[in-house]
């Protein structure tokens, strides 16, 4: 399960609630294109904006449309309660793994979210991804929480954040060090990737990989065997990785997939917005320029 | 409605939802000390993991139990269709206003929350207050957003952060500026209340003074006719102000709660933990240096 490339789609989602038609056709697509994995309701799939219901439907709907791909789905959520009802939803659906963050509006303690984990994981009968985002969540783990959590039953991976290249094989080998044997590590941070797993992670968590699985499973496989040319092939897509840092991955992802023609508008879930005319058109540009098609 | 003394009580919450009779209590207390208007469901109510159903149930207890004092009801949700729903849910509960802050797991742009405020006050019959809570959302208000949102129609407050005493006649004379007429300012933080009250604002929205009425009424009273007095019946209560800084208002209040033995325990729904017995006993001693009963 927590090897190779890891897609996340977006699930394309306007006041109405989830267009389930793109949504499937999303996940159809990263199955034809043989990812390892799918993530759904992560980050990218807009899990912390859906009711119980919406997400208890795209699980059924993403499992469905995967075929004998694994899927794992996001059960984040601010009240423990709502974790376990969302853990068993997806387990209902057919998951073979789930993911959780330590999704917080008051700031939690590391006691607290070390119990979060330990309330959550003690029911579960597929394994569980830690997923570690101090970008959406604030909460940053120590090395030694890492481990604690780790430690628990039915924990299977570790997703990280986004490691510089030069710091990549120090890291790594630090949360190696800290995560029991069997625990799979994933990096995330798509421009960083090709570095996290030229140092050694087990996965790629890829937020581009749920729109342009190709182009992410030859990065991913090239890590393989051929360390500089996975470098190379993700330095190409440099401009989209500025794209990201600028207007962030989730923006850019749905006007990417916009003009791909592959979902309408708008497809996030208010108060957020796809990105202004101008914006757009860079991403409309970048793709262009790396001969992206659909 | 935004003048004096807004006391935000906690709604005590375990794992089988909320304790109904330890909120009306609390908040019958508050009505009984004279407070001006009652703040149900914000940061230190938890209403960022309450259900929809549990928060309109709230806020029928709070109207009920505050009698003629005006209760402001929280509506802060991730989607712009729940806080809708939440906004409709207050105003049949009675609400005389509603508050809202930028609840975030995606960093918002300043157009997304322009755009949050303007979908929710457009439909409203009561006065809205915004909260601009960075310790939360993570979202940062310029002065120049806070100018814009708070001439959208139904506008009646603003709520900010503390500002440390020597600093608050400057930020508060800016804010002024960048408010239009008729838009109430009201202060948070409940160490720095006196020195905002003293520099002007309209209205402090205080966490302890949800438990403890009487005290923040003497500090808010003094402030309209003797500022000195007010900063030292406020500095009184550093000992207080300094578990804040360590624990956390919100669990340090739910201890003290327990201590005066207003509710019982646990009372935060997980992942929030109570505090330790160590720093319980910290809370109990402050609590009985300063003459504080129930």
């Amino acid at each position: 399960m927590f090897t190779g490339l890891s897609a996340f789609p977006l699930t394309p989602t306007g006041e109405a609630g989830i267009d389930e038609r793109g949504f499937r056709k999303l996940v159809e697509r990263l199955a034809a294109a043989g990812v390892d994995s799918i993530g759904a309701l992560g980050s990218t799939g807009g899990y912390a904006y859906l009711t119980r219901e919406e997400r208890s439907r795209a699980a059924r709907i993403a499992v469905d449309a995967a075929g004998d791909v694994p899927v794992m789905v996001g059960i984040g959520a601010l009240r423990t309660s709502d974790v376990l009802a969302l853990a068993e939803d997806a387990q209902n659906a057919g998951a073979s793994a789930v993911l959780l963050a330590p999704v917080s509006y008051q700031q939690l303690t590391d006691d607290e979210v070390f119990g979060l984990y330990e309330d959550v994981t003690a029911g579960l009968s597929v394994p569980l991804c830690v997923y570690d985002n101090p970008g959406t969540t604030h909460f940053r783990f120590s090395d030694e929480l890492h481990g604690r959590i780790a430690s628990l039953p039915n924990v299977g991976a570790v997703k990280i954040p986004g490691i510089p290249e030069d710091q990549a094989p120090a890291r790594v080998a630090a949360f190696r060090n800290a995560l029991p044997a069997g625990v799979a590590l994933g990096v995330s941070g798509d421009q960083f990737a090709a570095g996290g797993l030229n140092a050694g992670a087990d996965v790629w968590f890829s937020v581009i990989g749920g729109l342009l699985p190709e182009e992410c499973l030859a990065i991913t496989r090239a890590a393989r065997h051929d360390a500089a040319r996975a470098v190379e092939l993700s330095q190409r897509m440099t401009p989209l990785w500025k794209l990201f840092g600028r207007y962030g991955s989730l923006r850019v992802t749905s006007a990417a997939a916009e003009h791909l023609g592959l979902i309408g508008s708008p497809n996030l879930p208010r108060p957020l917005r796809g990105l202004p005319a101008e914006a757009r058109q860079e991403v409309a540009d970048v793709l262009e320029a790396l001969e992206v098609r659909a």
